[in-house]
């Protein structure tokens, strides 16, 4: 393999082997005005012949792009809710190859951590742009970041600083829960719980407040509990939920719904009264019904966002709120 | 964010303030000897003077290494199975930047243009090796990929062709479902199913070899049968099971294994006669036990080969079979 690399013909090698400068190899390449025309093409030619492709690292070195995005994986917590973003993230890369960019992962214990690995492999020509998930209350990422010269698109809302300069996209999930809330009040329910994770969470705040819009006119009294997300955590949440009479609930997670629904049916009641949020293959396979968000979509819509910002464009919309949508399974569930 | 990569200082804008060329000031930073040592001190200030950091991108040029490996991140099926291998590549990252090396995903439609793709990253200077997964009989990569001088290191078996000369590693399934088969022996089962893929996948043969060895000396009329992977297709298995006599069934997926609780379940029969394979993070909630591969390791150990091989050292163990253990859940699983 070292032969093999070291055989590949460069611009130096060239250059010797025609008696001119290695920066006249490069200028037949990237200013071919610059050069007289019969070097030029004594030059191609040649390069033509030796099968020699311009490397990617030196196009890197003269235009300053790595065509490098950088994304942080998360360790995988309990592999129910972690789903969407692991399908979140192949989309990504996908999306990103169609323009010729790269999705390079690291992981770091911290965000000051995180925020000196990015900076570093920025300022060392490594990375042109980072997507920052799991944004949450307080997170210092996307100013710092920017403030550091780093493009920064995220794919969560900056909770509690929506005024942050950097271009983010986020699923309405707020809006989902009310969906789900609707759908249920239209099958008779008026007692519907909602379990959420504890509170201070953007995201889980967000989808709350969906549900409590979605109850306007009810009594929700003892109907909202909030659980550490799990599935046995969702299993004792939803017997204080059944305590205070509610016939369905909303999740704020199909980890949660899982307990949810196997609390239910212990209670003689219908998994199918259970929604549970991301619309997760478990879910699937399991026969629950879930609020699904557009991964895919949301995927395409941050690279061309990206690609704006590398552009240094000034974005029309430098935020966006994709709809989430509810998937209804109403067949019984499986019981494993 | 463009007039901050601007401002940085390069070796070209450094040589310019100095007076001197380009190449003295690398030599400065690379060949220190071949710098008369005045010139040398007087670069060295203004290097620190000026908070330049030698880019990675003009590393890359020098040393012919991008300290980037490529990793083909598959579209994410079910989600049950699918944990495992991204708990896998979480611990890849971590380990790799451990070394200085990054992950750099992709994703293609097929094999031919999986291999072209890497080729074409190797010589750009993109990529330094591979880590191929997913690895199947009549798999063309390994071969195909070391010919064309890219390092690769598999994490799966070449099955079919144990010979090729790449570097690899593999979880030992089939020692790990003989455990389960003895475990199940131990509780006094004899008719013991076993729940695998279509026959002539390499990985699912060798569990299901594995099953086969532990039931030596016993009677397996009936007690294989084979599926398409999925919770459903576990259930609808799992009836030629029960109607073959079996008490217990060792699966080769915990999808399968969800499925054939739910149907162990259905027939009045305890779940926690079914073994799964992957114990994942679903089979975990769930209360299913499982047979787990230590993928950590494996992420560590394949680092430590892909890092010989790129220093061109032979291995003196180039293929690592690492053993599988039984993950026991004797609780009453959940009923979503």
């Amino acid at each position: 393999m070292t032969s093999a690399a070291t055989a590949k013909p460069t611009l130096v090698s060239l250059a010797r082997e025609l008696g001119v400068s290695r920066q006249t190899v490069s200028n037949a390449l990237n200013a071919p005005h610059v050069v007289a025309p019969e070097t030029r093409e004594r030059v191609l030619a040649a390069i033509t012949a030796s099968g020699y492709r311009p490397s990617a690292v030196g196009r890197a070195l003269r235009t300053r792009r790595s065509m490098n995005l950088a994304y942080r994986l998360y360790p995988a917590v309990d592999g129910i809710n972690g789903a969407v973003m692991d399908r979140f993230l192949h989309h990504l890369v996908v999306q990103a190859q169609r323009h010729g960019y790269r999705v390079t992962l690291f992981d770091t214990p911290s965000y000051p951590a995180e925020i000196d690995a990015l900076v570093e492999q920025h300022q060392a020509g490594l990375i042109d742009a980072c997507v920052l998930t799991d944004t949450h209350s307080g997170d210092p990422r996307p100013r710092r970041l920017t403030r550091a010269g780093l493009p920064v698109v995220a794919f969560g809302r900056p909770w509690g600083d929506l005024e942050s300069p950097h271009a983010w996209l986020d699923i309405d999930g707020g809006a989902g829960c009310e969906e789900a809330v609707a759908h249920l009040r239209a099958q008779g329910h008026t007692r519907i719980g909602f379990l959420g994770w504890p509170e201070g969470s953007g995201a889980g705040d967000d989808r709350c407040s969906g549900w409590a819009r979605g109850m306007a006119g009810l009594d929700v009294a003892g109907l909202r509990v909030h659980a550490e997300d799990g599935v046995r955590q969702g299993v004792e949440a939803t017997a204080a939920l059944l305590t205070a009479g509610a016939t369905a609930v909303v999740c704020v997670s199909d980890s949660l719904a899982l307990g949810a629904a196997s609390r239910f049916r212990s209670a003689g009641r219908s998994a199918a009264d259970v929604i549970g949020f991301d619309d997760t293959p478990v879910a699937a396979a399991l026969g629950l019904s879930s609020i699904a968000q557009p991964v895919e979509q949301a995927a395409a819509t941050l690279i061309t966002m990206t690609l704006a910002v590398l552009r240094g464009e000034r974005l029309s919309a430098p935020h966006s709120l994709l709809p989430a949508h509810l998937v209804l399974r109403g067949h019984q569930p499986l019981q494993p």
